[in-house]
């Protein structure tokens, strides 16, 4: 008896410290599948930014002659991604960014479709459909093709149009950008259908700070002095115009009261304008001001605990360089050769608004580009090689500026100066590098290694535990040749089971039966002759509904 | 008793639950921290490799038009490293090859010191002061920078006696490259200071693959046709010329012997070389032979489980990108414009080796550089405007090489046809992204975020459980000023303790009082005045020592 109970206490010792290891490695294998999802994700995107790009502006950060201190978002550099649309290695915005809304390579100017015309949910519906709340902001027209791509189903990212009244029926939470004037009020009146999709709207920066609204459009185009996009960083009135890092305070501000999450996308728009015109002084404005942004990501999601900041550029472009061509002896070149970057105040587009008519203050224009001269003297042409070589070029150029004042010419002097070299107007093809804040329940090494555009979009999908497929199945269904189904221009009419459906293209609202009835957000889209709506306007057709 | 009996087993199950539980956690945490060390690091040098360097050689893969298919070390791009030296944005290969092996910022065109001139243990030694074995590999002479950087300490790089010296005196197990012809040898003998050294020497890649050397030079001088590097891989004579993926292989045979493990250094030299130049085949070559290289340290890597694979260029070269100011449309672009570099079997420098004397074989050379034509006939410029616009270009380059056959107007032949742009010949600043393999008990996040080149030196040294700071404290005393030390020339001279001490810069061997002693590879340097002798040296100096 007494052999047999000590031989059960043995066996149970045994059986309780096999089951102590097992429970322990369950629960945690448990815990670490279950709460690696993140409620939150924000994705910022600083469009066109070269890693050449970010270098230069680490210098231009205070007291940080030699480039050691850093921007906020290194800490985070993770891996690269590889840019190229469907059918090409250059991308353009419309297919980049669709790439990171829905996951699938697009054509070139598409936005939100497949490279077979197919519209597919974006990361920004699918979070929707989970019921959290959505944003967008850009420093450009709200319509452009990044915030396009996460919001809007389109063949052409020119039809502004269709794009503005797609995104405006999304039943976006936060929208903050420029872009009114941008098409006819004839055409599509965007202010009155801001209002009739419950949109507060604030026209500048201390409106939008103090607004307490829960869906909220920054239109900011009446201060924009006619462009209708928001200043380059650098240029900007601070007064009237917010910052990027002040729109993300904001948006954040009003996303987070959603209890299930929110999903925003930050776009640093201009970073690729000023690439586009080889601005140096606009690239590091922006890119400066972006690394603030995700600041601003970065300090919230660090304090919620839930959340995942990630920032990607969409392509590059320029093909920006420190070096070029006119600088002799490189690898002696002291750190200075960069300074002269530090002393513009304004971007080539600022300093030239300076320019009065009669151009008789070609020397203010120069100092606001931070060329402090009109031209070297011969005293000032040293003796060294570099500078006395670079000097007569930079002469030239001061004389080019002054027979033809451009912006052009301008950008050419201090490109010069600072020896900053770029190979083109346009995008360029190579691999980005992709920065990730994620809280410790997640993979600390997410998008190692070098990664297609469209695993981003999965990323952010898999973070927030959503489900990109299914949610183009709930929101994209193709009627255009289903029985009892008419198309007559953007119009589509559906007769089943007794009833008739009534949506226009581009609409969150539907006529059944002669009453108009809302899709809470999601839009009908017409593609390439194809008629797509959400699943929720073919149930209102069924008989068991009323 | 009973009950005594089952409250001890109570007890006991209760401490045996406890135990089991803290005994598996220490058990883990000390595993974690004695084993998160390896025994072997392969560190790979792709000198001058710009990001789209990567991005294009991708797209050269077989049956890859869309670059959807990877490099081996695409996999492993993790963060981005700075590459500025001590006191400018753009290095020279020799600090920056210091900065990966010492760990400190250096000077311009200096080896193995830091910013202030005083020599510093590289990796390299460091690993020899622990045993391990360790070899260094390159495409070009082995006293070029970057294999100089880790086995030198030198304040010029073009110093190339000095510097082969002070390699051949280290005892280096293996030694792959060229260089024996590159210094007098009424200078420098160095095919006698190598077998002086008990290198077995070997110079073609039969003998290399057959030898069963425990220390071996590959010194490849004689069959590279009097250039005296390797020859870029695809213009390499397969059957005579090692590629550096043979050479690895070798190498890890070789030094993977030595039961305390090793350190291998592999430089892909001449990506540098080729981006100098512009020759985008010749880029892509020797990516693409590097990227075997890293297959091959990657393969051995994962087999053994005990070694880190580290790759990461020492800065960028030549602001390569992917579309250039003459590619219009650059985002409808297909992925095709890229096709003509597929055409070529040779990179410039090889395919004007052909040009007979009388130029009569033009055509033949345009082909070798794939240049399928003599120029665009009226018909071959198509109706499409980026194919006229940049037909016409070609042609008239095309015409420029036929007057003036050059490899540098050949390149601008390619670079226009495939519309590949550049910035400068020399190097560029930008940060580089660092690829890195290591085994699971390896830290899975090493290097994340933008670090200082100087870091890599810092983690591979942690990696190994190497202190570069002991090390240089045991490998470089500053005798200059000692009591009883007097300095002639190269030559030192101690009195201490009764006895004298004579030793030679460069060498690692030592008189004692008229006799010879090997230091065992520790060398005695002289730098900016200053003499340096290993704590080995000194302690034969010791009034105990015999």
């Amino acid at each position: 008896m007494k052999k047999l109970q000590i031989k059960f206490i043995a066996v149970f010792i045994l059986i309780a410290m096999l089951l102590s290891l097992n429970l322990s490695n369950i629960s945690s294998a448990a815990i670490n599948s279950s709460s690696s999802n993140v409620k939150n994700v924000i994705l910022l995107i600083p469009d066109g930014m070269s890693v050449s790009a970010t270098t230069i502006a680490r210098y231009m950060l205070n007291g940080n002659e030699d480039g050691s201190n850093k921007l906020v978002m290194d800490q985070y550099a993770m891996g690269l991604i590889t840019t190229t649309w469907a059918n090409g290695p250059i991308t353009d915005s419309a297919p980049a960014g669709t790439a990171y809304a829905i996951g699938h390579k697009s054509l070139n100017g598409s936005l939100g479709i497949d490279a077979n015309k197919t519209p597919k949910a974006t990361i920004l519906e699918a979070a929707q459909l989970e019921g959290k709340a959505v944003g967008l902001i850009a420093t450009s027209e709200f319509m452009h093709a990044t915030p396009a791509a996460f919001s809007s189903h389109e063949m052409k990212r020119s039809n502004y149009a269709t794009i503005a009244e797609q995104i405006l029926n999304q039943d976006i939470d936060v929208l903050l950008g420029t872009g009114a004037s941008k098409v006819d009020s004839k055409e599509l009146d965007i202010l009155a259908m801001a209002k009739s999709n419950a949109f507060e709207i604030v026209s500048s920066k201390t409106e939008m700070q103090k607004s307490n609204a829960k869906k909220l459009w920054g239109n900011f185009s009446s201060i924009t002095g006619g462009t209708d996009n928001l200043s380059y960083d650098i240029d900007r009135k601070t007064d009237e115009e917010p910052s990027l890092s002040e729109m993300t305070e904001k948006a954040i501000d009003v996303l987070n009261k959603n209890k299930s999450g929110f999903f925003l996308m930050v776009e640093g728009s201009k970073i690729d304008w000023a690439a586009h015109a080889n601005d140096t002084i606009g690239i590091i404005s922006d890119v400066l001001a972006f690394d603030e942004a995700f600041k601003v990501a970065l300090d919230f999601a660090k304090k919620d605990g839930n959340t995942i900041v990630i920032a990607v550029t969409d392509h590059g472009n320029s093909g920006i360089s420190i070096g070029s061509y006119d600088l002799i002896g490189y690898d002696s070149a002291p750190f200075s050769i960069l300074s002269p970057l530090k002393g513009a105040t304004k971007t080539a587009e600022g300093a030239m608004s300076l320019l009065k008519e009669d151009k008789s203050n070609i020397s203010e224009v120069l100092k606001a580009y931070g060329i402090n001269h009109d031209g070297y003297t011969p005293a000032d042409i040293t003796s060294k090689d570099r500078d006395t070589y670079n000097n007569a070029k930079v002469n030239d150029l001061i004389t080019q500026f002054k027979n033809e004042p451009t912006a052009s010419n301008l950008i050419k002097i201090m490109n010069q100066k600072a020896y900053i070299g770029y190979t083109t107007g346009g995008h360029t093809g190579e691999d980005v590098p992709v920065y990730i804040y994620a809280p410790k329940k997640v993979d600390k090494t997410p998008l190692i290694g070098v990664n297609e555009n469209t695993d981003v979009a999965k990323f952010i999908a898999d973070a927030m535990n959503l489900d990109l497929e299914k949610a183009t199945q709930k929101l994209f269904i193709d009627v255009t040749n289903r029985t009892g189904a008419k198309l007559d221009g953007n119009v589509l009419t559906l007769n089943e089971n007794g009833k008739t459906l009534v949506i226009k293209a581009n609409q969150s609202i539907a006529k059944l039966n002669d009453k108009d009835v809302s899709l809470n957000g999601e839009i009908a889209v017409l593609i390439d002759g194809k008629f797509y709506i959400p699943q929720s306007a073919l149930n209102l057709l069924k008989s068991t509904s009323k």
